[in-house]
This record gives structure tokens, sequence and C-alpha cells, in this order.
């Protein structure tokens, strides 16, 4: 990380389908200040970017201006690294393509470099959480959808269109579920938490016992439910951390073919499941992993505070910043 | 490439289970001289090196001896590129951790890299090959086994250990063919020369039609009778190649959405069965891709001639190769 006392600051950005938070963040990954505003009030990008910029330069002025910031790293759906822009991103009121960085970069005179939001996370990762000091791991986002950043030799994987990384649409089963994306079988249909509550109504429908989610209206599923009921010692809610844990853990050992990483490091809610599902992930990724691999890799669970994740990520990427 | 006009040349080895071939290399890929010698006749390790050794020094005085040599490129199954030494390689006669660079620099005085035959091929195609000028790309070698060499950000993929790049050894079937690895539906069980006989045997005892593979009796069917019965209109053995391309073109979707790569390099016989297996890969690639990387990947093949492929592969290695 290349900090110095004139620039001492980066800004962080996430940029969610609901909401886009930001924040001023020191070397050691503190967030000084942050502001938030809705994403999908703006239906014109430009208005979006004058908004969150009218928002952000109170924020900067009380540490100094502009001038004292690095750079501004961006976290967002369909973001490419390489331009700078997002591309088609299902779940913005945008379309087509947007070059954000640089309208960014225009209005606050800040070099902004913008990524999706689970590289922006295995930045952070390794800039201020569990990966410090390494330079080969894999970094996956157990959320609505699974997503992913990779890592190695200390970079981040790009690919050579900007968007390599996609391991929550790895196909895991050529005949499984449908998946947002228009195929079938992804890991995230799976392993995300939607993908939780898909299995309890699936299982809440194939098997006839007694369970704690049967008092749940079936639609209204959530995995946070599963997890509450797994702590009561409901079996079948424990099942299904099991078999999601188990499809999660057999594509961990695949991706470790690829790059055999030092560590897999998990974000969000589900990986919050405890040994209800770490255990299962565990014992199928050691299980399923080639032998040349066994014992090498380690999972962790990410380091980053949850309520300044999205910031402090996006933010590790402001050090990076190339100066125009 | 550093070439200078010093050291012109490099040393290529190629170590496989049956012969060891080496040759002497220039800047240009041009295998000036080369011999071989069979690997499986030395039980001590030392005894097999003093031999490699005493046949490469006439070689290298035709060309001025070591000193005009920038480095040797070591291609070895289980080849540890971080340590230099092959560890627990099943197909050769010694056992254990052997530290192969290190005593072939100590009798020949020539600074030497190691690492496995995949990788070797991937960095010989990013030097003389289908790759120059890519900075993303995977080389997958479909021979007896499947191999990989993976290249991102114009690197290889060694992983934190020095053994990444197994895609052979990804699950494609959880239920599926015994691997010789321990496990069960690697890919290289379907996707390998000896996979293609495999399927070739199940769908001669699944069919019933007439097939000109029903004339070589089945445990002696190749991958080449399966290309030759192709050939001649023998839709049995097109359905073969139909059945293999569609399963390694599947997986070659999931390894897009991990690095994005600009291409995807074939090497070996199997890669030469022309459209036979070539339409069915690109074909189930592309219908499985994730939609972001859809028609952005191309598949070649190798550039490298069969012949000299393997010296000329791990030759590469040798103008990488940091001097002590």
């Amino acid at each position: 990380m290349a900090t110095n006392m004139e620039k001492p600051y980066v800004v962080g950005m996430d940029i969610g389908g609901t909401n886009t938070v930001f924040g001023i963040v020191d070397s050691r990954g503190t967030v000084l200040a942050s502001d938030s505003i809705k994403t999908h009030q703006f239906e014109k990008v430009e208005d979006y970017v004058d908004a969150v910029c009218e928002r952000m330069r109170p924020l900067l002025e009380q540490f100094g201006g502009s001038d004292k910031i690095k750079g501004m790293g961006v976290g967002a759906p369909n973001g490419n690294y390489y331009s700078g822009t997002i591309e088609f991103a299902p779940n913005l009121p945008w379309k087509g393509i947007i070059p954000l960085a640089a309208m960014f970069e225009e209005r606050l005179g800040i070099p902004t470099a913008l990524t999706n939001d689970a590289n922006a996370a295995a930045i952070g990762e390794m800039t201020y959480g569990a990966a410090r000091g390494m330079k080969d791991f894999i970094m996956i986002t157990l959320g609505t959808g699974v997503g992913s950043g990779i890592v190695i030799n200390g970079q981040l994987v790009y690919g050579h269109d900007g968007f390599a990384g996609e391991l929550g649409h790895v196909i895991v089963d050529k005949e499984g579920r449908i998946c947002g994306c228009g195929r079938k079988g992804c890991l995230e249909t799976y392993c995300s938490a939607t993908g939780v509550a898909r299995t309890a109504r699936e299982f809440l429908v194939a098997r006839s016992e007694p369970s704690l989610l049967r008092n749940v209206p079936a639609e209204e599923i959530q995995s946070k439910d599963v997890y509450d009921a797994a702590v009561k010692g409901d079996k079948l809610a424990q099942d299904i951390f099991e078999f999601t844990g188990d499809i999660l853990g057999r594509a961990l050992a695949n991706f470790i073919a690829f790059s055999s990483p030092e560590a897999i490091i998990l974000f969000g809610g589900l990986a919050k499941s405890g040994d209800y599902i770490m255990k299962p992930i565990q014992k199928a990724m050691e299980d399923n992993v080639l032998n040349i691999f066994k014992g090498k890799t380690k999972i962790l669970l990410s380091q980053l505070k949850d309520a300044d994740a999205a910031v402090l990520g996006a933010s590790a990427l402001g050090w990076e910043v190339k100066e125009n």
C-alpha cells in the first residue's frame, strides 16, 4: 500500500442496487467518516453521480479536501477494472456501458478505480483483513448471490476482459436449479442465502418429519430462519446446512486444483452460520481435493467488520490507483 | 525473453516415465541439437543425472560449452517450480522428494528451473507458439492424462505451493469414472486419450448398432482407432468424440468463469482429431459459458511441433531462470 503523508486517505464506495455507501478511510483501515444515498432514486446516472458528489464534498472538507486523498476505489456490480465502466448491470437503473470512474474523477478531481464488489472485498481482505501477507487466496462472498475475488501472485485476477472471477456461476450440476443468469446449476443457486432458502422449501416438501421451519410460510423462509432452527436442534435445518456445505466444499476442491490458494476466505451472512455450515464445507473440501493439495488450503472467515466491509474493501483499491 | 549475445542458448529437458529428451534451443525456438535417454533404466537418481549429463556435454561443446547457455528448463511430472524438486512422482522410479534442479546445476554449472510438463508447455506456447503476446490463457494438454498450465497477467500460476493448475483433476461428475488419483469423475477420466478409449468400450457395450470399432478387440482400442473410424463415417465413433467434446467444453466454460482467458490452447493427439472433437468442444463451451464471457475466449491449437514440443516448452523456462 503506497501511503504517504501528503495524501494520507482514500475514499471507498460501494454501489448496491438499493444503497450506495461511501467513506473516508486511513491507512490502518479505519473508516473515519461515511454516508450513504439510495441508488435507485436516480433514473439518470448523471443525477446520481452529482448527488453522490454533493454528499461527499462535506466529508472531504473535514479531512483537508480532495488534495489529501490518494485515490478512490469503487465496488459496483459488473464493474470493469480495465475501463472503469459498469457494463449492463442488471440490478442498477442505468443501462448499457457507464464510464463511472471517469465521471467521479471529473467531478471530484480524485483518481478513481472501479471493480466488482467481490473483487473489492478481496483487495480489502488483503489490505486490512484475513489475507494480509498472502499472495494466493480466493475470496468467496456468500450473500444474495455468490461472488468471488481471486488473488494470484499478489495480484487480483481480472482476466483479459476485466470480468474474471465469477465463481458463483460455475456450473456444479448441469441438470440443476435454474439460475438468474439464464443457465442451470450455478453454484449460487445452492450456496447463496437465496439458495439456502430454496433448499429449505425443497426439503420441506420432500420430507415429512416435523421441523420448526414448518411454522414459517414457505415463501417467506430466509436463510436466517434456517440458522435459528438449526441452533434450536432442528434436524431438517441442520441437514440444509449439511447439503449446502457439501456442495460448496466440493466446488472449493475444484477451485484449489486451479490456483492452489493458501486460503479461501468466506464473507457474508451464511459464513457466520458457524459449525453448521463450516464443518460440512471443510469435510467436503478435504474429501474431494486432489491428494497433492490435501490439508494445505485453510478456510478462513473474513476479518472485515460487516458494517464497514463494503466501504473498506472498495477503499483498498484507492491505494493502488495510478494518477493520470 | 531475456536473450543476449553472450549466452544465446537455453537447454530444454522433458522427463517422462519412459524417455527423457533434451536439446539446445536458440531464441527463435529452433532445436539445434537433441538427444534422449531411457528414464526407467536408472534405479538411483544420481546415476540417472550423471548419465544425462554425460550425454549432454558433447551437445553443449558443439555450441561453446555451458558458458553459452542462459539457463536450463526442465519439465517433469510433479515438478515444483519453487523448490526445483520433483515430489512423489508416481510414474518415475525415484521415491520421495528429489532436488533435481540443484543436481543438474551442480554438475553442469547451468542455472536450472523445473516445473511440471503442462506448465512447461504453457511457457513454450507463450514464448514460441500460439500464445505469443497473450497475458491470459490456459493451456490444456490432452495426452494419456489431461494436464494444464495457466497464465494470468503474463505469469504462470504456480499457487502457494508450486502445484497449481491441475485442471485434469477437476471433478466433473461426482458419481463418475474412477480416476488413477483415487477419486471419481475427474476430467481426465473422460477427456484424455485413455478416457476416449474407455468411452469407446462403454458405448460398444451399451449400444447394439454396427461399428468399425467392433473389429478391434475391446481392450486394445485406442483413441487413434476411434479417430480412424470417425473419418470413415462411423457414427458410433463420431458420437464418442461428441460425448468427449461436450464434457471438455462444459469444463472449459467453468474455467473461463475463473480466469477469463483470451484463449484456451489445446495440445496433444486428441486435439488433432479435427472437427470431430473441436466442434462439440466449441459448442458446449459457448452454450454453457456465462453470458458476460460469450464469444470472447478463443479455442486454439498448439503451434509447437510435436517432435520438438516437449523440449521447446521446457527450454522456454530456461530464459527466465535467475542466476544464483
